[in-house]
């Protein structure tokens, strides 16, 4: 009987009260562990969807002392990879089209020589004379680092122990990512428990926790992938007519945006923390984004179903690099229905006022 | 990307939605485990907000093993303790009052000496000739076992180890319930982890877990306490009016309730799981409640802020004994703000129909 709820004083606005009392009774700064979590401790953070990072926690794996271009490209010099290739950084994100539209732009996808690829980064970096007309990013997420970069895959854990056995399981999926500072990856969530290892560079991460939904701005956008235009050449590292290539538009002389019209809409965040008078709902001003930078070596755990806005700093190579674990997150149990939940009360139709 | 939030359709009923998809992601079923889980186990319980009963998982402890009616009459021979009087076992209830509306009765309280005590709850539960007008327990829910009874408490652990490791702290409580079949805790919810031991007789359970609050028809309910009528004696052992002593109305021969005209209203669930056609809401049908029956050396898991209505059975001796550990729950994380968001939603006026 002790600690019965509350008076149940009724509350004007749900929403706000939501997202207002979820920040007084959470600190918005990232809790920073100087070593790794126990399975139990690591069960704590997952049992209060609370994000954390081990400084330093990777910084003696294989991978973190040893990939740099030099031998990446070397142990790598006879692979060809999948490459998302955009005009503006801008892989799996809202975009305005030609007519003002905010459409999901999706790279254009290509096989690249690992040595072409690698050396196009670091140019676009390092070299003042190279410009580039285009982005590329090698960020696959479909489990590349056990399939495409396999002959990689010793060179890190194969799982992490805190979390497999916390979670009893093996990853779901481990990726690769290699990029430069020019991408960006968009406020976006996904149903899995993140382990994410910073190998090469920085990375920048934005987050918000799952019941911020209502501060997105989720809307359903048309799909549209980048193509090559068929008149044109491959913008590659050599060629002369990139290095004034235009990158500030949507389009570029080499990548046009496609329509899929026959795909459905994707319900995707149009809201952008780091620019946030636009798109903005009536509760973003409410949000606190959290930020964390992940130095090369540390070990970052992003709860399930938290919104996260990835932008990378290259080291002095020109590159970033990152591998991370994605566990299945548990379904059972009250957070994802009530996740769910706060989605469906959002999307209600305002009431008339009266 | 991968797993991103599937289509946002609209949903006609958030709140419909919300307590089936749980059920369709969980089990209806209690788990049974045979022995008690490592902290690591109980944490992923307590990330899951779900409740466990390990069998037998305290039948070696002292109190299991030596707590009868004849040890602690004799072992608390000059205590006297505090005794919740009601006419029909419903302290801390939901009751019909004389004009027919639902008061929040508490239960008149008094000390009494253990042994007239347990006597009375004995003989109400063995003795056929022996009625009582009235029923009594020993719920004082305020940590009664390290204060009130005190000198027993040696006899059970004082904290359980599975918990105390991996919520990292020292019980806030541990209560001692003493009683016998004619008692009932009618449902509600705390804000504690709870581990609730048995030790005598056997305890029923049914429980809901939290985001079902839509199903219990929670009411402002104006308070009232039982107080023994001026003009009556007590009660007792030896009475022979009580025999007949009409137990089957709000008041009875000697005690009467009495409203507690300048306190505030108690939010309090009116709906039964158990007589479920009464004060029923149109998300009452929805609930599918979770039934657990402790046998004597059980150890039950209840998840902060779970419905639970409590009923017992004596047993061949006429009492039934439990101790329960508080452990302050976790306030942190999004489960509590969700929990209390399904609150506010579920008291929002009904939108007019268009
Ligand atoms: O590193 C990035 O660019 C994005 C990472 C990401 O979205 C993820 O790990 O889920
Ligand atoms: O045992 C009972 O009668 C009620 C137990 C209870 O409500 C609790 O442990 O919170």
């Amino acid at each position: 009987m002790m600690g019965a709820a509350a008076a149940a004083a009724q509350v004007s606005d749900p929403i706000a009260e939501l997202i207002t009392t979820y920040h007084e009774l959470n600190s918005s700064l990232v809790e920073e562990l100087a070593e790794e979590p126990s399975p139990l401790e690591f069960m704590r953070y997952v049992a209060r969807n609370t994000p954390f990072v081990v400084r330093g926690g990777a910084s003696d794996w294989q991978a973190t002392k040893t990939w740099d271009v030099q031998y990446l490209t070397q142990f790598l010099r006879d692979h060809s990879v999948n490459v998302a290739v955009t005009p503006l950084g801008n892989a799996d994100a809202p975009t305005l089209d030609e007519r003002g539209n905010t459409v999901f732009a999706k790279p254009h996808e290509e096989e690249q020589s690992f040595p072409d690829f690698i050396e196009y980064l670091t140019k676009q970096e390092t070299d003042p004379d190279f410009q580039g007309s285009e982005i590329r990013y090698a960020q696959t997420q479909n489990d590349n680092l056990r399939h495409e970069y396999r002959a990689l895959f010793s060179q890190v854990q194969r799982s992490v122990p805190f979390a497999r056995i916390a979670l009893q399981q093996d990853p779901d999926a481990i990726n690769l990512w290699i990029g430069n500072a020019r991408s960006v990856t968009a406020l976006h969530r996904d149903n899995y428990e993140n382990v994410y290892v910073q190998v090469a560079g920085r990375k920048h991460f934005v987050l918000l926790p799952p019941l911020c939904q209502p501060c997105v701005n989720e809307r359903p956008l048309r799909p549209a992938h980048y193509a090559r235009r068929q008149d044109q050449g491959r913008g590659g590292v050599a060629g002369g007519d990139d290095k004034n290539g235009n990158g500030s538009d949507a389009n570029n002389a080499d990548l046009e945006l496609v329509m899929e019209e026959d795909a459905d809409d994707v319900p995707f965040a149009t809201w952008d923390p780091d620019n946030d008078q636009v798109n903005a709902t009536k509760y973003s001003h409410l949000a606190t984004p959290m930020r964390v930078t992940l130095e090369p070596g540390d070990i970052f755990y992003l709860p399930a179903m938290w919104y996260h806005k990835v932008s990378q700093s290259a080291n002095e190579e020109g590159v970033c690099i990152a591998v991370n674990y994605w566990y299945d997150m548990e379904f059972s149990g009250p957070l994802y229905p009530l996740v769910s939940f706060v989605r469906s009360i959002n999307s209600m139709p305002e009431e008339s006022s009266n």
